[in-house]
């Protein structure tokens, strides 16, 4: 599957503000309390390759996902595999990827609350140690259409902010360095 | 969890008139049609460092499982660390596994009928190319207790055959190598 994502670093309204908004003007999903473990490679430094192996915490259920590097040049898409990994065999998972060489790098938390508007999903993310976004994914829409809905959504809902395609992961690490 | 097992390539009796006396002498357990994709590495070469990773389907159920280095001195001990994959994954697993450098490297097919005396399973395995085995597997059991049992057994059964501690994929492998 190719994910095709735009995300915003949201500076007004609050989180909780645009939250009341869209539960009012939009179809609301579900919520979800999600502990990412981002690996990295024995054989090959993720960073360097611009992919991602994740192990996610979603609520109570765990899923494995393989993030390919970023093509396009609206908003980010990459290609992205899931398996889902039942909570007995979270442990062993693992330990198979330790075994071929994959480490433990880091963890990233967050609450998501998840909206839909038309074909898009909107998820408000509260990032530990990063603060609030808005992120806005395109189900099968090409780069213009979710460029197209995206300015339409935030001038709708007069979301000020600014827009990035650096992960989570990536942005937890910058400012890691930069504390050392 | 360690496995620990014995194998025996079977002269006599068949495996059916085998199967027969387990059948009276034993309680049956299971029968498995198996097709095992062994992978190998492109970082490293699994037939020198003595591990497998494997995605084994068995009847409709599929799993993914490493398999350590072997050790002990009878029969067989190797780590073995296994993960469920639900059928509507496998293609995923598949494609993660192929992103991070591991390739198909063979397949064994085989169907294996288990049965089980004290805390020990018996299989019979009738695998593609290689012809009729029995393997005994001892769940927490000592080196010199599993080889006690085995001895018993094959006595008791009047077993006839050559014990191997070659997995079916190098057996293959040599058959395949010897071919060309």
């Amino acid at each position: 599957m190719i994910e095709r994502e735009v995300k915003l670093k949201l500076k007004s309204p609050s989180l909780e503000e645009l939250e009341k908004l869209l539960e009012r003007r939009s179809v609301k999903l579900d919520e979800e309390v999600q502990e990412d473990i981002y690996f990295n490679y024995k054989y090959r430094d993720f960073k360097d390759s611009d992919e991602a192996v994740r192990l996610r915490k979603s609520n109570n259920e765990y899923e494995l996902t393989y993030k390919g590097p970023k093509t396009g040049n609206y908003g980010k898409s990459r290609e992205e595999i899931t398996v889902r990994i039942s909570e007995k065999d979270v442990q062993n998972i693992n330990i198979i990827m330790e075994r071929i060489g994959l480490y433990k790098a880091f963890t990233v938390k967050k609450t998501r609350k998840n909206f839909k508007i038309d074909s898009y999903i909107i998820s408000l993310d509260r990032v530990e140690g990063l603060g609030d976004f808005v992120e806005v994914e395109g189900q099968d829409v090409t780069e213009s259409q979710l460029k197209d809905f995206f300015q339409k959504f935030i001038d709708d809902f007069q979301i000020k902010g600014e827009v990035t395609n650096i992960s989570y992961l990536e942005l937890l690490l910058r400012g890691y360095d930069k504390s050392k």
